[in-house]
């Protein structure tokens, strides 16, 4: 596969408008886009990208032939493509040029364990080292990359991408704790992960003690996740690498959760929830707040909060000041 | 396997009392329970249970055919099955009626990878692409789920189950520092894993540099754990996903440590520990305590510290507040 | 192998000072070391070490033969092998009397699975289970343990150690969201391990959505550490079990990261940078800073923070009494 795209027609495919001629030295027919680069990266021949301001220096320096940009940035000395998303247009522009991974083999690699009971849907690809056991059915077009292994009775949908080592469908952690002794109760349940998840790699989904662990439609996990039995994820979410949710939260569409986020077990967390990395879920939480910090707070009181943590020396000096002022006071009468 | 149980039958075989014939709609011989599941999903053939008073409401709701719960929940509308433990007599229920997992093939299955110098106990079950090193030992009755792996030299009990992808006796991460290169210190212990434990999916358990890393009989890990080397953990502890404990750290035994929680390297920390998620333990623990927070507190002070913390912008206003007053008082004088 | 080594062939062979026959019983001819262990374990046979003060009191009753200590250790009762670097003294001891790990196959073993275009430097050894895709290259005397994925494109230094279930070069977590709907952009850059890296099992390192994730010569990384896409980590860095580093932060030569640390996408992070296990880096840091909390502070403020922290009841209890105080003052006039 190789493309090359007149600025004409990469704007096209994007969705964005050519900004114009850089300092008269170019026209839309001269360049031709053959890749994306990064700012600092790119040549004539690419097409880069800012969508975030941390870079927008690198406008000044950069040589790539064309910037996908937001509608309100100007640069004389660059090709700019403007659109209203030039993050998607990005991706657009990605696709385009380089297209998603191939693959060098069709269904079932050899390699891979697939249980005679198990059903694979029409254009799936399995790996090798992949297992996939007893009654387990996965939809069309999903992708499991090496040593992925899904247990028993799970339900997997279509285009569902699966990263190398994760494992679905593992025992939840259920033990009946007698006479300090740890009895196992069979985790008789399974997992569900809906259309478009993509689980990153060693990430853990167990299965539910008692019906689904599920994960809704388009939700994205990154690697080393680790989701309790019986938690119920919405669809569309976010899930950044080390986050851990404890079983049976159940958890509404749009949750974006940072990386090393925990979240304990048995909670409700409502729809368009957003938390910050590192932060610590321990109360339900309502829809559309945006949490931080270990307890969470609302952000806007936890960023107050954080400061005057890092400032509990000068506090406690203004305590001192104030107790010594006062004696001072107090002695005079 | 089916099994359908009369609600004598099943109050017999998991030790309770049956609390009676709902409103007079049931008898004893009527009912015929062939599964378990949650007081929301259950149907009339279920038995269902109550051991989180956070699910209480349901018990209004709830079409289970039967409910195990404590001694001291009413609830005329159901058929209750009463026990002092509730939570070990639905561990009973779900064995009686569900049973663990049965497995495809007996033994080492042909795809996994056994050196010829390892031995395997009778009745022990290796999925494919787990890996076994030479001179290891694995016990009887233990279970190995895909692609675990097991380095050289170590020793595993009886009945010990180990979830996919987890990674026992790699190197523990030694090395000698010198003039800014780090040297690789081999790695010559071992990892022993007791009678009865369970490890779950992608946990880490590196060997010792020397001697061995211990994890005690009947000691539960989770997934996503991340064990160093020399670590001593004593029987009958909890390890839930995502924990790390630094090398040579001792552990006695009965601890529960909760979901990513950090425990430092080259501490002894006692009898019967419990520490809530996310915590970080830096310093010794004596037996019996029961610490939460970063770094780690007693419990009852950790939560007044915690309640603190989000209050900090009100204690900041506090002391401008006695600034404000004790600078008039100061002026009137 | 079996080697048995005097004092004076150990002394000579890791560069200490024998300092000599202790209590008169021994000579240097008399002693035969032939294992290295702990000061709890070690017997007449073993030499042992001390360089972390904690297990200084195990001098007085250890039965090891020789001990490797700091120039300014005493013991009478000891032989000493006098260095002053006895942690690098104690790693040459292991290596002369144990060497490192001796593996049972050469090259790829047949379970191991390399694409066509994938080029393996001569010496390296993989282990069953591994997947190497499309044109990666890996260069000579490497390890790679059971079930390490790397995925296509990437490129592997010379005498790299990765461990057992490691994935390497699979997609970064990148999506454009559009509408409520994460739509995936192709990851086309890939991963460059340095020579002389380790990576510890399950670790996950993304490839970069463009260009490369690099790990500089020398880092070592230690179990289930997540590394986004685009992540550059210079050379000889010490990375501790846990850590997660979201994407395209740059980090410089021997940085120090302990456990369970995360930090933020897009910094810039110096060189001899040191972070304490559990802190949380959300801007960019200078050269040869030692930072710890979350989050994270100066070393020396971030104790008496972390301090303070735990005190938070008792300067509660102080802005009380100073208020009843300033109340009383008040009332008084």
């Amino acid at each position: 596969l190789f493309v090359a795209l007149t600025l004409a027609q990469l704007a096209e495919e994007i969705g964005a408008e050519f900004a114009g001629d850089a300092q008269g030295k170019t026209s839309v027919g001269d360049v031709r886009i053959t890749g994306a680069a990064t700012l600092e990266d790119a040549t004539a021949c690419h097409v880069s990208f800012l969508f975030n301001s941390r870079y927008q220096k690198q406008l000044k320096t950069t040589r790539a032939g064309a910037v996908i940009v937001g509608r309100d940035v100007q640069c004389d000395r660059l090709n700019l493509l403007k659109t209203g998303d030039p993050k998607l247009a990005f991706a657009k522009a990605v696709i385009a040029l380089h297209g998603y991974r191939r693959h060098g083999h069709a269904g079932a690699h050899p390699g891979a364990f697939v249980d005679k009971t198990a059903t694979i849907g029409e254009g799936t690809i399995l790996y090798p080292g992949v297992n996939v056991a007893a009654r387990t059915r996965i939809g069309r077009d999903c992708i499991l990359y090496p040593n992925v292994v899904i247990y028993e009775d799970c339900v997997v949908g279509d285009r569902v991408i699966i990263h190398a080592g994760a494992s679905i469908g593992h025992d939840g952690f259920g033990f009946a704790t007698s006479k300090g002794i740890h009895h196992k109760i069979p985790q008789i349940g399974n997992v569900v992960l809906g259309d478009d998840v993509e689980v990153g790699p060693n990430t853990t989904i167990a299965r539910a003690a008692l019906g689904s662990t599920v994960i809704g439609n388009g939700t994205k996990i990154d690697a080393l996740a680790a989701i309790g039995h019986g938690v119920n994820i919405g669809p569309h979410g976010l899930v950044v690498s080390q986050v851990g949710i404890a079983g049976s939260t159940t958890i509404g569409h749009h949750a974006t959760f940072g990386g090393q986020v925990g979240v304990v077990g048995h909670l409700e967390i409502g729809n368009h929830v957003t938390v910050a990395a590192q932060a610590a879920i321990v109360n339900d939480v309502q829809d559309g707040e945006i949490l931080m910090g270990s307890p969470s707070m609302p952000i806007a009181h936890g960023r107050r909060v954080h400061v005057l943590f890092t400032k509990l020396p000068e506090l406690l000096d203004r305590i001192r000041d104030l107790e010594r002022r006062l004696a001072e006071l107090t002695q005079k009468r």
